[in-house]
C-alpha cells in the first residue's frame, strides 16, 4: 500500500459531510444510498478514459476508521454532537461498492462507481472516493494518450519534480505504468509500485566537471553497462562527437554506451544530427533519448517530422495533464430507501437509479457502443463492465497486481475503434441511455417540479 | 508538520540523484556546490510570485535521512556500489540554505531559494525542493489572484475533492489561507495547519429527503446558530422561499439563518433575484454563497456584473491551478568548488554564481524595482529578500506560523504596484540583473563557447 495514504484518510473529506451526518443520526434517517461516480463531459480533445483508482481506494477502504485523534479534533470544532462522535468511533463500511476495473475503457456519463450504504456511511465517503478516482483516472487517460502517439517507442515518465505533490508523483508513474509506459525515474514509485526505474545525469553533473568530456567519460566509469549521456548542456553535435569518444574507450573493453539524451533545442533536427553522428562513427545501436517538456502533442508532431528518437522521457505536462488538469468527475445521490432521487440544477444531468454499463462489439471485435440502464433490469444486456468489488464491507476479489491491470489496459486498447485513438478525436463514442431509464427520468423530473417548483413559483 | 510528508522523503528523487551521487562518491569530488532555484517565465495571466512551502521543505529537511527500507531498495536495483549504500546511510544534510521567506511576493528570474553544500548532498535534493516550493508557490500565487479580484468579500477554499492527491489539497488550503481566505472546507487541511473550515450541505442531503423544505428545516434543527442551506436542488426562487419559511421559524426561536448557497445557473442573475426575495421578507442579513466551478475570471466577472454575493467558494479551478498547474521551476548548478558554473542549452538562462535579491521601493512605499546580483558583492543595496534560513544543516530561525505568513503576505500585498496586482497584468514588473553578472556570464560562456564547443565544429 502507498503509504501517503495511510494516514487519515477519515479527515480526507469536507467539513459538510460531517455536518450532513449529524443531521442524519438526529433524524434517524440511516436508510440505504447509492451514490454514482461519473464524469459529466470529455476534457478538451479527450474521447474516452482509462478507469485507475480503485486499488488504491479499496486499499483505504479496508482499514477505514476514526483515528482517536481525528475524533478528538471533530470535536474540538465545537459543532457535534458527542452521539455522532461516538457514532463515527464505531464507523466501518458496511455496504457495496460496484465498479468498472482498473485499466478498461470507459466513457462520459457512465458510472465508473457505484456505493451502496447506509446514507450516512456512503455520504461520508465522497471527497474522498472523487479524489482518488479522478487523479489515477485523468492521469491514466493522459498516460495512454501518449502511448498512442508513440508508435512503439519506449516512454519514461520523468515528472517527479513538477507534479502536484509527491503523492500526485506517485500515482502519475503508477498509470503510465499502467498505459504501457517502460518505467519512471521516480524512486519511490519505483518501491512503492515496483516499477522498473531508469535515470540517466543532470546538466549539473556535466558542468561540475572541468570538462563535458570528462563527467562523459566519470559517468561511464560510475555505468560501463547503462550509460545514457546527456549531450546538450554546451552543443548536442559536439557533445555528439564527445560521446562517440566515450563509446569508442567503452568499445575497447567489451562494453558498448547505451545512449545519449537532448533535452533542449529542436528535438527532432538535433535527433537527425546526433543519429547521423553515431551512425558515420560506427554506432548505430546507441540510442537517442528525448526530453524536455514533451507530451503527446508534440510527440506526435516528432514522430510525423522523422525524428530520431528511440526513447521519449514525459514529464511534467502528463504528470499534471496539463493540458485537462481535472476532470468534471461527481458523486450523486441516486437512490435513497429504494426510491430514484433526482436534482433538477441548471446543466447538471444525473441518471437516477443503481446502472450498469453494458458494452457491444462488432464483429471485428472492436468496441461497438455501450449502454446505460438500470441494474438488473431486461435491459441489461451485452458485456456488463461493473464489477461487484466490495460487499458488506469486504473486498470479494483478490487485489490486482499493478502488472494485471497493465495487460487489461492493453487488451482494452486493442478493442478501442482507431478513430478514438486519436488524440484529435473526431469522433464520440456512442452512449445509450436505456428507454426505462430516460422514462423514469422524466416521470421523477415531472414529479419534483409539480411538488418542489410550481407551488412557490406560480 | 504535515505527516503526508514523513513518509520516505529522502526517495522523494528522481533515479539521476543517486546515479550521479555514485559518480561524485567514485571520482572523490565533493566540493561545495550551490544550487538556485528560480521559476524561468510566468505563466499567461502572471506578473508576480507569491513564495510559499519553505516551512514544509525545512520540515522534511530536519529529520532527512535514509531508512534501512529506503537503502534496501536502493541496493535492491544493482545499480550502486555498497560505499554508496553506506554513504547515504550517514546522509545528514550539512549545507547552507538561503530563501525568500514564505508570503514574500517574488519575480521571475529571481532566485527564490539557494542551497549550498557538497555537491552529492545538495544534488540529492534536487526533486524534493523543486516538488515542495512549486506546489506551494504556484497554489499560493492562484490564491493571491482570486484574493485580488474578491472586493474584501469571504472567501473559501473548497478544492479537496478534484485537487492532484491529498497532500495537493492540503497545500491547496494552506496556500489560500496564507493568501486571505477565510477558511477551508478541508478537514484534514483544518486539522494539519489549524485553518478554520467551512461547510453546509451537497444537493444528496436535500434529495434524501421527502422534500426540499423538510431538508431546510432538519438542518436548521441541527444547526440553529449557523445554518447555510443549498438552495438550487430544484430552481433557486422556490429554493430561497423556502429558506424565508426557515429564516422565519428560526426568527421565532430567537435563532437566525447565516446564509443560503447557489451552485449552480447564472449567478449573478440569481443572486440578485435571491437577494431580493430574502430582503423582501425581511431578511437583508441573511448572506448569500456561490459556489461551482469558480476562479478568479469568474468572481471578477462576477463583481463586475453586479452580482449580490457575500461568499465566494472556490474549489478545483484554485485547487489545481486550472489555467497553470504547473511553474516553469528549476535547480540549477551556479557554482562549484567555487567556480561559476554555466550551461548553454538553447532558451534555458541561467545566472550563475550565489545571488542576492535586492528589492527598491517608489517613495510611495510601492515596490519599485528589484535587481539581482552576486551574493556579497557592491552592488548588493537595496531591501535583500533572501535569508539565511539553514547553516550547517540546521535551522538558524524558529519555525514561522502560518498566521505570521499571511500577515507578512497581506503586508507584501499593500505594496504591490496596483498595475501589477490585475489579473490580466499588462504590466511586467523591472527585475535588473547586475552589471558585474551579465559581464562573468559572457565571459564563463566565452570560454565554455571556446572549449567545449569550437574544437568539436570547426
Amino acid at each position: 500500500m502507498n503509504p501517503w495514504e495511510r494516514y487519515a484518510p477519515e479527515l480526507v473529506a469536507d467539513l459538510y459531510e460531517i455536518t450532513m451526518a449529524e443531521s442524519y443520526l438526529r433524524e434517524g434517517m440511516n436508510s440505504e444510498a447509492t451514490f454514482s461516480l461519473f464524469i459529466r463531459d470529455y476534457p478538451p480533445d479527450r474521447s474516452y478514459f482509462v478507469s485507475a483508482g480503485l486499488e488504491s481506494l479499496l486499499n483505504i477502504l479496508a482499514d477505514f476508521h476514526f483515528s482517536d485523534e481525528s475524533l478528538r479534533y471533530l470535536a474540538s470544532l465545537r459543532k457535534f454532537s458527542t452521539r455522532l462522535i461516538d457514532r463515527l468511533r464505531n464507523f466501518r463500511f458496511s455496504g457495496t461498492i460496484r465498479a468498472i476495473p482498473e485499466g478498461r475503457i470507459f466513457f462520459a456519463q457512465e458510472p465508473v462507481l457505484e456505493v451502496t450504504a447506509p446514507i450516512l456511511e456512503a455520504q461520508l465517503l465522497e471527497t474522498l472516493v472523487v479524489n482518488v478516482i479522478q487523479l489515477e483516472t485523468m492521469l491514466a487517460t493522459k498516460a495512454a494518450r501518449v502511448s498512442a502517439v508513440a508508435s512503439g517507442k519506449g516512454l519514461i515518465d520523468f515528472g517527479m519534480r513538477r507534479t502536484q505533490g509527491v503523492d500526485a508523483s506517485l500515482k502519475a508513474a503508477r498509470a503510465s505504468y499502467l498505459a504501457g509506459f517502460l518505467g519512471t525515474s521516480n524512486l519511490l514509485a519505483g518501491k512503492i509500485y515496483d516499477i522498473p526505474v531508469f535515470g540517466t545525469m543532470a546538466h549539473s553533473y556535466i558542468t561540475s566537471f572541468h570538462s563535458e568530456l570528462d563527467a562523459f567519460h566519470a559517468f561511464a566509469r560510475a555505468f560501463p553497462d547503462n550509460s545514457v549521456l546527456l549531450i546538450d548542456t554546451y552543443d548536442c553535435a559536439a557533445g555528439a562527437l564527445k560521446a562517440v569518444e566515450v563509446a569508442t574507450a567503452l568499445r575497447k573493453k567489451g562494453k558498448s554506451l547505451l545512449g545519449v539524451r537532448l533535452d533542449s533545442g529542436d528535438l527532432a533536427d538535433l535527433s537527425r544530427q546526433v543519429r547521423l553522428i553515431l551512425d558515420k562513427a560506427g554506432f548505430p545501436d546507441v540510442k537517442i533519448m528525448a526530453s524536455g517538456s514533451l507530451d503527446e502533442y508534440q510527440i506526435e508532431k516528432l514522430q510525423n517530422s522523422g525524428a530520431k528518437i528511440d526513447f521519449y522521457a514525459v514529464g511534467t505536462r502528463m504528470g499534471v495533464s496539463a493540458d485537462a488538469p481535472c476532470l468534471d468527475i461527481v458523486y450523486k445521490l441516486v437512490e435513497y430507501d429504494g426510491k430514484p432521487i433526482l436534482k433538477l440544477s441548471a446543466g447538471k444531468k444525473t441518471w437516477i437509479g443503481k446502472k450498469q454499463v453494458c458494452r457491444f462489439y462488432s464483429p471485428d471485435g472492436k468496441m461497438d457502443f455501450d449502454r446505460v440502464c438500470l441494474l438488473g433490469s431486461e435491459e441489461e444486456q451485452g458485456e456488463p463492465l461493473m464489477e461487484l468489488v466490495v460487499e458488506a464491507g469486504r473486498r470479494v476479489q483478490p487485489p490486482e497486481s499493478l502488472m494485471e491491470i497493465r495487460e487489461r489496459f492493453s487488451g482494452e486498447w486493442s478493442k478501442l475503434p482507431e478513430k478514438l485513438r486519436s488524440i484529435h478525436p473526431a469522433q464520440v463514442f456512442p452512449v445509450q441511455v436505456c428507454p426505462s431509464l430516460v422514462e423514469l427520468d422524466s416521470e421523477i423530473a415531472r414529479i419534483k417540479r409539480r411538488e418542489e417548483v410550481e407551488p412557490f413559483t406560480k
